[in-house]
């Protein structure tokens, strides 16, 4: 099988598997068969030692690069750092993304059909964790013949799915690459989840979940969306590209609906999201988050998780990054260190705040395409 | 008029006022008259010249010490700052606090009645600001007795009021203690406050602030208290109290309630704000916390706002308050010393964010009760 796709004019592919049957998630729950959304760039080599798994965030999709439309209008969440010539590049290597198990861009998520009821799971679906999401990741990168990838990817959620790639299938990568992200959510970070949850919960369109045969929570979820992204920028970033400027800038004008410029693009982002986003999968996927933990909730060491760990690490953190803070990637960082793996790290300064990793940047750019070089090189001679 | 009220056994009074028939608020528009709650702790003096103006923050109302009822239940918001040998002495200074126009605590808003139409206000209510809050307490003042204040005290919205009182009757106020306040509420405050507002109008009972006859937003309201409460406390102090412990530990036994306990926290702070206040005037006051702005929106300077003040200062900021931090507080120090005031600043160390000014705290104490002693001396030579 020779696998090729570039970005442009491509399409998203779909993938489906299941184990004895039925795919077993970590909380005892089996579903199946499941379906992976994907797509490629670049091209797979003979030897199949190039290829990189990419791993997208919570918002994302398996629509990481180039345009997979003819608009040209819709291009990939990192199309900015995927494709020829970029940090991740598709002359050189061959990249593979998919929606994760529990989203709602094409992989079985809890907008997915229930085979046992012939309805959409809503609420009833099984909780996912990120550890379910590598091990679907895991079929999907067999499927496609990969026997070691050269590297796994990804900021953010994107990141916790990258470290968890390393512990659960330590032979299968040569290189993780984390960014923005953490071995746990902090606390600050759970109550940031669960008033996002709580809008759409509080939004009487969601009824419990079930509302795939009548109106969309879209305000719940638009607000939901809203708050998410003051969390993803720095407060600095907010004030120079804000600051406190109104619309309107007479006090005798004012009413309850005349917005700071920051108001108003909150309101932008959330009502873009409604168009392209789940409401319960921003439930599921937020909870995966939640509970992702490689402390083993306080019982293990983060050292005895990494333990078994095979990967070289290139761990990027930004210091305008309040959600996942450097301190925190620092603690990653240690316990890699002290179980005596091979590690980059490097604090980025930015004014993005947590975002910066799907924004331009010179230094992130760098820092991942001479460490892929690298690793490329170390791993296969070239 | 001897004015004698002790902390214990006390009542909520009522001051009923108008301008020329209306209270002219700086939206332009013109309401009246005009009811403020409050109560009054310790015992004005002859010489009426030791009285001190509390402000309370967003959430706040007229009862800030001592218990009004006679169950003993209800201790007020600033009970551990106020009274007999505590900071805000009752044993020798006379205590006034109000609550602000536009809330929903005794004092006139939008669950008031709109003489005009018999009905309640709700959104028809006219947009109130920080200055309109600190001129409707000038009546009340006067109508005390009490032509020059000691002091006037609040943190968050409180210290806001404080620094208005500072510029707007510059003769009338000896000192002015500002806590966890800012100028301006940064680009991210407003985000915040947004997002509140949202949760309330998003929830249906709402009904564009129609629902004094029928069911109240209680789930708006309380999720906008959620993540208000969310910016109150510092991650550091949200993880040493809250952690990432749940109720369940058992991924089997997981699902969508299983609750981290900064969530149930959450939640529990969210209800119980539900029974106390009101939604339209989350709605009103966020919004009057929004646009204070002593720089004029950019326009101004703050030493040209300031020039006019001849108070005593004293400034505190706190070291993990990042809703109002340190940055902000030493804006308004800077240009308080650049126009020759007299100004004490302390940046406190602590790890309880910016909630700090409501829970116990020495260094706070001392500043308090040595600023105010050392004030009503230089003011009265006594």
């Amino acid at each position: 099988m020779e696998i090729t796709n570039s970005p442009g004019g491509l399409t998203t592919e779909f993938f489906t598997f299941a184990e004895n049957g039925g795919f077993n998630l970590l909380c005892g729950r089996s579903i199946g068969p499941v379906t992976l959304a994907y797509e490629t760039y670049g091209t797979l080599n003979s030897e199949k030692n190039n290829a990189v798994l990419i791993l997208h965030a919570l918002s994302g999709d398996a629509h990481a690069a180039g345009c997979n439309d003819t608009t040209g209008k819709n291009p990939g969440w990192w199309d900015g750092y995927i494709g020829p010539g970029k940090p991740f590049d598709t002359d050189k290597y061959f990249f593979i993304c998919s929606n994760v198990i529990g989203g709602c861009s094409g992989s079985t998520g809890p907008a997915s059909i229930n085979p046992e009821t012939g309805k959409q799971w809503g609420m009833d679906f099984p909780i996912v964790t990120i550890e379910d999401m590598v091990r679907a990741q895991y079929h999907l990168v067999k499927y496609l013949g990969i026997e070691k990838l050269l590297a796994v990817a990804g900021g953010s959620m994107g990141g916790m799915q990258a470290l968890q790639w390393s512990i659960t299938f330590p032979e299968m990568i040569n290189s993780c690459i984390c960014i923005a992200a953490s071995a746990s959510l902090s606390a600050q970070g759970i109550a940031f989840n669960e008033v996002g949850r709580q809008a759409i919960i509080n939004d009487p369109n969601w009824n419990h979940g079930n509302y795939y045969d009548s109106k969309f929570p879209g305000a719940g979820l638009s607000l939901a969306r809203m708050i998410g992204h003051i969390t993803y920028m720095s407060e600095k970033h907010m004030h120079e590209r804000f600051g406190r400027n109104f619309q309107s800038d007479n006090m005798s004008k004012k009413n309850m609906d005349s917005e700071f410029s920051i108001e108003s693009y909150l309101h932008y982002q959330g009502v873009k999201f409604v168009d392209r986003f789940d409401a319960n999968s921003y439930i599921y996927i937020t909870r995966a988050i939640d509970y992702f933990d490689l402390n083993d909730n306080g019982r293990g060491r983060l050292t005895e998780a990494f333990e078994k760990a095979k990967a070289n690490f290139l761990i990027i953190s930004f210091n305008t990054d309040w959600l996942y803070p450097t301190a925190e990637a620092k603690k990653v960082v240690q316990a890699l260190r002290i179980t005596g793996k091979n590690v980059n790290f490097n604090e980025i300064d930015t004014e993005n705040g947590h975002d910066a990793f799907l924004l331009p940047n010179k230094t992130l750019e760098k820092n991942i395409s001479s460490f892929l070089k690298n690793e490329f090189k170390k791993s296969t001679g070239k």
